[in-house]
């Protein structure tokens, strides 16, 4: 039942007014929330409405919330941060637009859209190169570094003194990751972490700041190389999915903004629809050159992203990583001295599963679904734990030297934690014939023989995964497994959330894939008969595919991933049930990682739909008012006013049509962007200078392109005292048709509305058609089923 | 270059409204158009706006439409039917509505989301059921007939007199079509084909008649018995993804109304919004079960329907595929004496192909690309072949007893042809001991020999596929290939269409299977080295892939489809890229098969997009005007009228506020149904009874969805002079808060509204809120991009 439960009476349209400037009644949160509202300056009107009802509204739904103040606590998921913008998904047909497009010949779009297929292609293939590029530096790097070790290591043994080959271990891994972990810390801190939360939020319509940048790929680049040769307990392939959309970002705009290079070509897409559609398929051509799986990006893609699905668009994002997949197997397939074969997967090698006549049996669905309830668990505890760690980590390990410092001791226990596995284990297993290692390790093993607890923890990641997959049954002791699924479990959660670039995909399949071999093991001993139960591999896939789901709870891209990358479908009904065990088994306990993530840096989030029992709220209640306005010809000191203002920051403004008393809401014409503005004000675009100036350059389309996306701050343009009495005509500029709901439109269809056309500014109307209020995406994204039913956020400036 | 060149300045806002009846300046098309506006009914009022920039703007548009009666043409693809009505996708929120989802508590939305599930999971089971049922049906009978046509030539080979058999064979065939075309011709054509044309438009949003019924289930499943075992060129796999659609249509509502049996289940699901998710489920689990493939049945629902992706929904979607999978694999194995095991795939099964190391090599993507072209002409070629038949067909053969004939005709042929074919095959193979044959057939070969023709026509063709497939190196002649090619291709383009319930698919594979083969032959030839090219099977996909892509056009879903049905990813990349050819290459001659079949059934179907060139058409240009509108408070006389009026038969009207002078138009206040309005009138619901009645029960929701979905004629109830004169008040019971938009809005931006939101109607304001237009599905489906620029289509009562 929502707590919400004061009923709002059809007829109360609250069509009495009040001025928007008297807020005694507020209580502390509201404050908060109606800061961002600007009060007074002289040539704009606010249209207030702030009814009775709504106040006992707010006040009733506030019992719930903690009224702390918001600044103390920067990182909190009780809070939307204000300072995330959207994206301006939905086009804003003014009249230059309209007359260019309607300018533009058939033809013309045809080259349009073959443009993009091109730049789909060159996503691909760029992403792929990059793919291509960590795959060699790290698979050389960590060659070089377990080599060294490793000689160290059997020099030591006999001469005695291996707390020698343990510090050159820890030491190794430790600058490893402090290169990296320095590069990200000081140079690009949004580098951090896998870059998928961001991904998600970007796809999802939020600007986050600096996420696309040139910059930010080099450092992300450079960094996961780093973690990963480190030894950390980390991927290469989470990071994948976000360089491919900062490829995508960057290729699909013809130029670069750091570089201050421009290529000229492209501009059409410099606009944030086409770019989020680009970046759609940067993300899908990362995660198909990371796995190996073209569907599954495309599928992540929309999974994660689009609300709204487009065919011709879905066929370019499959084009892009087609090509990505391509890129990556046909140049590591010349590294690999064998060239043209391109039947090799992406960055992750699980090996294939050979499939057999009977590759399982009915009654092992049971056992399967029990695995995913214990990937389930074991996630949720894993998002737990890490949700806590985060917790800690915002509080007391903010400044970039001490993130470092964490970074290092992190290498530096890794490193100690796997020789002193190593070096107790007693799992020696006989050097067979069908031996699968590359490098069989002997360390501390008798000769003939190879260190089973080594072929673990001395490798990289996705090796020892491999290697728990494929190697023969009674490869591992059961105690091997055991020690090390708990070991790294705690290791890989302790290394998420780090200042270094790092996925969490691969430790946590390696994770799956130890508790799962031992799964199988134990399973083989209890039932004592041979046979079906008799490969441990196909359980260790099973685990795999559990904990990964228990940990990010994604389904259906995840299932796709997960085939495509074992190159096998006879394991996708398997792969499915226990994805999805583990998703409503996790969900039960905690969100996913990369949810807890985005909530913790507060952002304005969008889920798929408005939470069940909203249908309470209306547009009126959600809504943002009072509205500053803009006239159709404005005086130009009004604007600079209001977009000087920091206390509100206003983005969107609808235009109103004039009228004879200025205290009256006007009737909605339009709706202008502050970045439109700020072009206009830019250019000096005054009535009155049109007038005296006879060769006045009409604004282009092509001014607003040039400007995008870093247009600059209000502050930066010098605006004269004479020029602020000159009047702007805004009528060209502004999106003549903006999308408008009435008050009482329920908050589930604001939000279908919202969400469906990805829009930033929903104008709220009257009957009269008069602005009566805006919606944006924090005015949705406030309310979430908790608890007790619905929940608001507060909103704050952190 | 759009062809409408006439600018529409921005200022003209049309507000000087004409009165809706004076059209004599319209010329044939547009009485056509204007034939479903009502002229003068009392009480009512018009709000007309026939302004003479849009008369013009007709009359140029017209002069590329033909000018013919179109009732005499019942099916062009140049018109438009106004038969078709759309669904009701978008929930009409009104009070009753709204009141019942505030009632409802949070646990009653997750059991709702449980029942959703719980239906889903029931739609697989009888899904994947049905598909069994017909599998072992066909496999049986086919088996039978098979046999006795086989001893039979055995016995006249030696004894003279093969004429007989041959008579036998065909009347074998023609008795089995002509049970099948009986039942379908005479008790439900809608059932006859594969029923993907009809699924895809209800999917976008077309309420096909008579399409989810029963009836229509049972015709299908049993036409398709039929006409497989008729030895016809049809597969058994298309016909389940209606019958999965049918499955869903009816577990969802929990009732069945040609049974008039009512569960009491499921009630809150009686609506379009839920019915058509739930169908698109079906779909899915339709595609499932088929190609054994539930990720591309997912696909297959995305790619041809949902326009807005919900990742819930998708997720059911996927739990529905699952499901009928598991389900078909798990009755299956008990059939084939393997009980548990479940590795099996679909209905069709392509036999694995074993990954080899190298499966294919860089130099063989241009020959593929080249295969995908020679798919792409091939399938242009079938579907304009089948095009001009399909027109043939609706011009003389549209009586049941003539499809009837034509059905066991094409029977007959088909049998002699293959007769013929066989008898004069020369094609004579060994019976190795590797033989994949499971009846190897002798037939006019010398002992130890089997006849290679044979094993392609005489077998159901799911077995032809697959021996294309698997067969070594050297099973079939080039000879027999290229007639099988010639043969199979006419066969199946003449059998599409048919009053016959039976699919496409698999007589496209069977197709490209064969030259496909042929040309791996031909390419071992001209090269004469060995290894890569030695395997002909690997041909034989790609030539597949593309003749069923060069036919159907789907791509992202098709290949996910070919990936899981041939249970090996390693071909993804090539099958991908083939199939992008085929399309592009096909797209340049004719619009895929479905597309065809659509048009010529003149559905107003909306594609992805509104056309490129349309930027031009604003909202007034394209709405319907005058609109006929109720006052809040309206007398049951004009409601009665309005809706007894068989030349409009509108099913939407705005209601508009009261005002002083009926002549201006009213100030929207909401939209109500005509399926409401029925239900009103039905129950009586006027202000006057409910005054003099103290027990008058309030209607509820509930008395909507019983009527669901088969709202009685108008016709039907009863009126009395007295109560014509009584009141209704549909402020309860209308949708407050329709969504609209202004005037000026461009055409791609109302299409890209009516698309993501799956809107019936969308009504048109003017500044002050007044209704001046209506835009429905027709409106937008009518333009379209032809050879000469934008195209519009006429409308007309077919």
């Amino acid at each position: 039942m929502a707590n919400i439960t004061k009923k709002v009476s059809w007829t109360s349209r609250g069509d009495d007014a009040v001025a928007g400037e008297e807020t005694p009644l507020l209580n502390g949160s509201e404050e908060v929330r109606y800061t961002r509202q600007l009060s007074g300056v002289g040539g704009m009107f606010h249209i207030g409405r702030l009814s009775t009802v709504d106040l006992e509204e707010d006040v009733t739904s506030d019992e719930d919330s903690p009224k702390g103040r918001p600044n103390e606590i920067p990182h909190n998921e009780k809070l939307l941060s204000l300072k995330f913008e959207s994206l301006d998904y939905d086009n804003s047909e003014n009249q230059l637009f309209l007359e260019e497009e309607r300018r533009m010949s058939y033809m013309g779009f045809r080259c349009l859209e073959i443009s993009r297929w091109v730049i789909c292609g060159l996503i691909g293939f760029l992403t792929g190169l990059i793919a291509c590029c960590i795959d060699i530096a790290v698979e050389n790097l960590a060659g070089v570094k377990y080599f060294v070790v490793k000689e160290n290591i059997e020099k030591f043994t006999e001469a005695g003194g291996l707390s020698i080959s343990l510090i050159l271990w820890a030491v190794l891994n430790s600058s490893f990751v402090m290169v990296g972990a320095i590069t990200v810390a000081f140079i690009e801190p949004i580098a951090a972490g896998s870059g998928i939360p961001q991904i998600k939020c970007y796809l999802n319509g939020v600007k986050v700041p600096r996420v696309v940048r040139l910059k930010t790929l080099v450092v992300k680049v450079f960094g996961v190389i780093c973690s990963v040769a480190g030894g950390l307990a980390v991927g290469k392939e989470g990071p994948m999915i976000h360089s491919g959309a900062v490829v995508a970002a960057g290729v699909s705009q013809g130029r670069s903004t750091s570089l201050k290079k421009d290529f000229k070509i492209f501009e059409y897409f410099r606009r944030d629809t086409e770019k989020r559609d680009f970046v759609s398929a940067g993300a899908a051509a990362g995660v198909s050159a990371a796995f190996g799986a073209p569907v599954g990006g495309v599928l992540f893609s929309l999974e994660e992203g689009a609300s709204f699905w487009n065919q011709m668009l879905t066929w370019r994002i499959f084009f892009a990583s087609m090509i990505s997949t391509f890129t990556l197997n046909f140049f590591l397939s010349i590294y690999n001295k064998k060239p043209g074969d391109l039947s090799s997967p992406g960055l992750i090698n699980f090996g294939r599963f050979e499939s057999d006549s009977v590759a399982y049996n009915l009654y092992e669905i049971p056992l399967f679904i029990v695995m995913g309830a214990i990937g389930g668990l074991l996630g949720a505890l894993f998002n737990k734990l890490n949700y806590w760690l985060t917790i800690f980590r915002i509080r007391y390990v903010h400044r970039p030297c001490l993130q470092v410092m964490e970074a290092m001791l992190v290498a530096a226990v890794t490193a100690t934690v796997s020789f002193v596995m190593i070096y107790t284990s007693n799992d020696c297993q006989p050097l067979g014939p069908d031996q699968s290692e590359e490098y069989p390790l002997q360390l501390f093993c008798a000769d003939g023989e190879y260190n089973s607890m080594a072929s673990a923890f001395f490798n990289t990641p996705e090796r020892s995964v491999r290697n728990l997959f494929h190697n023969p049954a009674g490869s591992y002791n059961w105690e091997t497994l055991g020690v090390f699924t708990v070991t790294y479990f705690f290791l890989a959660c302790w290394t998420y959330g780090l200042a270094v670039s790092a996925g969490v995909f691969i430790p946590s399949l390696l994770i799956g894939a130890a508790w799962g071999r031992l799964f199988g093991i134990l399973l083989a001993t209890i039932t004592s008969s041979g046979s079906i139960w008799a490969d441990p591999g196909k359980y260790a896939l099973i685990g795999a595919a559990a904990q990964l789901g228990g940990i990010v709870r994604m389904t259906l891209s995840l299932t796709v991933i997960m085939v495509e990358a074992t190159g096998n479908v006879t394991y996708g009904l398997p792969i499915m049930l226990v994805l999805m065990t583990a998703k409503i088994v996790g969900d039960y306990f905690v969100e996913g990682l990369y949810d807890i993530h985005i909530k913790l840096q507060s952002v304005p989030f969008l889920h798929w739909d408005a939470p069940a029992t909203s249908h309470w709220l209306t547009a009126r209640e959600v809504m943002g008012a009072p509205v500053t306005c803009f006239k159709r010809l404005e005086k130009v000191g009004t604007i600079v006013d209001v977009l000087s203002n920091t206390s509100t920051n206003h983005n969107g403004f609808p235009v109103v049509a004039s009228m004879s008393v200025s205290d009256e809401p006007g009737k909605i014409c339009g709706l202008i962007l502050r970045s439109q503005l700020i072009v206009l004000l830019k250019h000096k675009v005054f009535v009155e200078l049109a007038r005296s100036r006879l060769t006045h350059r009409k604004l282009q389309l092509k001014d607003f392109r040039d400007a995008y996306p870093r247009f600059p701050p209000i502050q930066s343009i010098h605006v004269s005292q004479d020029e602020r009495e000159c009047v702007m005509d805004l009528s060209e500029f502004m999106n003549p048709t903006p999308y408008t709901v009435p008050q009482e439109t329920s908050l589930p269809r604001v939000f279908k509305l919202f969400r469906a056309l990805g829009l930033r500014h929903l104008v709220v109307v009257d009957h009269e058609n008069r602005v009566v209020g805006l919606v944006t995406r924090k005015d949705l994204a406030r309310y979430h089923l908790g608890k007790h039913g619905l929940e608001e956020l507060q909103l704050a400036q952190t």
